[in-house]
């Protein structure tokens, strides 16, 4: 067995077997398979799919990569969250606090920036001090003390998934419908949460686009969880438009706290709202109606902004010292109308190129800068009005920016 | 522009533009484009092909990446010749001492092993002292002086090819017609020639599988001859068997050697008389008949020999003190009948497992192993004769090479 001819067969589009899966994959977290021979199989992968078992196989394969953890110590019923990845959002800083405020645990682990969707591990070192790498051991303990904990994925947990992520996103191999299932499958799965609501994102910004790809990575996801005896939900939820009004690290994490503060009634705000009712739903086993109206008393009695605060501190982050970029364009609308649509994609485009996202695995993200919408859909405009504002520091270009608006 | 966007348009399906292929190919030769990303790009084009557009900008930018050779000093045709390679493939060591012993000018640049076929470079390296880098100033010199030159594609002469080269055979990537169109015509272009022959090798063994992409391989590259005013002509050879009775480096230039002294004949003879009698049609005005009878005479006369030992002494070869292993294991046939089969692909296979070709670009070749093949395709044979020989060194292992012979 040889890596060219593992590549050359799904090249040529046939089914590879469970060890010529194993031979690949833990091959290249030996080092025997090398980053360029990995892209090109994941190249390969994205245009020429895979099969289910593949697809079986290879979260099989990643969860045997690294440990599990084992979340039997800690009462209660555990329910996870997962979000496909769109553009501003921050949605899993607004929903934990608020499901966890209500007594059910919420075991997060998340991911860096993949494409140019920055990652909630990313939004959340903007606060100076966060503490994003925990050990199993502090994950159980977080989980006891506070009922919930978002940290990065820890290194011994599906090490593979890390590696290949990081690679995936800059090889142009995110968008691929069997690679996103087994990347997200295998990470909740390991992480211990006996039911999991995923959040799929369909749209120009987000990883899928079609509301067909959505539903094909809904299924599918269902399908690998039904293998492991997880109870799996999933929500289908637009990304033509931005998620809120901020794209760019440390502008979103100042957006979630100013949505759990109950300031802020957008479309953010009613996305969350919708994930936290599912999970609530699935934590508590009451209907979808009575655990939106918990949700919407855990914003307003403060509970949720208050367990937000609480986790943010456990972490050891200061939020106070957060840094948003004070070198600012301000972008006027050079004509009048109402704004009919905001490019998500072109949004994130230019965030991404002001210095919050990678372009290359090495690439250092700039938690400074981004882009804040200061009118959204629906708005009227008149000329000169600013509608939106560029948070920069190292790159001074506003990317065009005004192309995102139609305005008619 | 950045590289994500480039490799995620070539995986829909997209044109690339000439500013597009620009940033990707010249971006990876400053090392701004990284392998993995390179690797992505060139899997996407394997599989979703290139438009004749994007590889006439491909072949344009290739050559512009170094410098070209100028042989206006150098009296006569000039005509080239290329081979896409296949299993045992030494035509050019007979093929060029040959044509040049009848005085047209043989100018050639050839490649290192690109799969699972090793390269004329590999195979000349063979000879202890042989000196394959040559300057543009030495490789002209040896033209004027002897007629004949063979080296490695000097490093200022479309050196993007070398780079890209190298990563495809990788990767996985060589089994493109658009990608092995503009390797073989920017090199072939670069280096000067007024006209150039290409053997393009189809079968199993072969880099191109069937007839049919070795057709849509020749009409592509005389496409691209035509733009740059060079006369092409190819021809098609068969490649599911090998070629000659040596695979292996050391092995194919002892080979190659005795077929000059004109004593074998065999399906390698036939080939090589073919190519040389096109060459030399072409070099001098004259019928394909007139051209095989002097390319017959140049044999039996011993001239083409001469010319190939004045080669190898010019280029500071000692074939003398050439080695093959001396450490062989003799594989015996387990069944009595005629041999209907050799498989040439298997047969490569093996020899390259056995260290005669690479697996990753860090690969060193071991130019003393390969495989004989004492029975042919036709032999009769009996249960327990000697069938092939492997010649091994570090990795003593038969790779179950029976398998490649069919008895019946």
């Amino acid at each position: 067995m040889n890596i060219i001819d593992i590549i050359n067969k799904k090249r040529n589009k046939l089914e590879l077997t469970r060890e010529e899966l194993e031979y690949a994959f833990n091959g290249y977290i030996k080092k025997e398979v090398k980053d360029y021979q990995m892209s090109s199989l994941l190249m390969a992968i994205c245009i020429n799919d895979l099969t289910d078992q593949e697809v079986f196989d290879l979260v099989d394969i990643f969860i045997k990569s690294g440990d599990t953890i084992d979340l039997s110590s800690v009462s209660g019923v555990k329910v996870d969250k997962h979000s496909t990845g769109g553009v501003g959002d921050k949605t899993t800083l607004i929903i934990a606090p608020i499901v966890a405020s209500l007594g059910i645990k919420v075991p997060k682990m998340s991911g860096r920036g993949l494409g140019y969707t920055g990652g909630t591990i990313d939004k959340l070192e903007s606060i100076p001090g966060f503490k994003v790498n925990l050990t199993k051991e502090e994950f159980v303990k977080e989980l006891n003390d506070i009922g919930m904990v978002v940290c990065s994925q820890t290194d011994s947990l599906v090490p593979l998934d890390k590696e290949i992520y990081t690679l995936r996103d800059v090889t142009a191999t995110v968008e691929s419908i069997p690679l996103i299932a087994v990347s997200i499958m295998s990470k909740k799965i390991a992480s211990g949460a006996d039911k999991i609501l995923i959040d799929i994102k369909a749209g120009k910004g987000a990883l899928v686009k079609t509301e067909h790809d959505a539903k094909l990575l809904r299924d599918l996801m269902i399908r690998i969880g039904n293998k492991y005896n997880k109870e799996v939900n999933c929500i289908i939820s637009n990304m033509d438009i931005p998620l809120g009004i901020c794209v760019g690290n440390a502008l979103e994490v100042a957006e979630a706290a100013e949505i759990l503060d109950g300031r802020v009634k957008n479309n953010l705000y009613d996305l969350s709202l919708e994930i936290a009712s599912n999970m609530i739903s699935m934590g508590k086993g009451i209907s979808i109606v009575a655990a939106r109206d918990e949700a919407i008393e855990a914003i307003n009695s403060k509970k949720a902004y208050n367990k937000f605060m609480e986790f943010v501190s456990y972490q050891k982050g200061d939020i106070e010292s957060m840094v948003i970029s004070d070198k600012k364009i301000e972008i006027a609308a050079t004509k009048s109308g109402i704004i009919t649509f905001i490019d998500a994609y072109k949004v994130s485009e230019v965030s991404c190129k002001l210095g919050s996202g990678r372009l290359t695995k090495d690439d250092v993200i700039d938690s400074t800068v981004g882009v804040f919408l200061n009118k959204q859909v629906g708005d009227s405009v008149q000329v000169g009005d600013i509608i939106c504002t560029i948070y920069y520091n190292k790159v001074k270009d506003d990317f065009d920016i005004a192309k995102a608006f139609t305005i008619q």
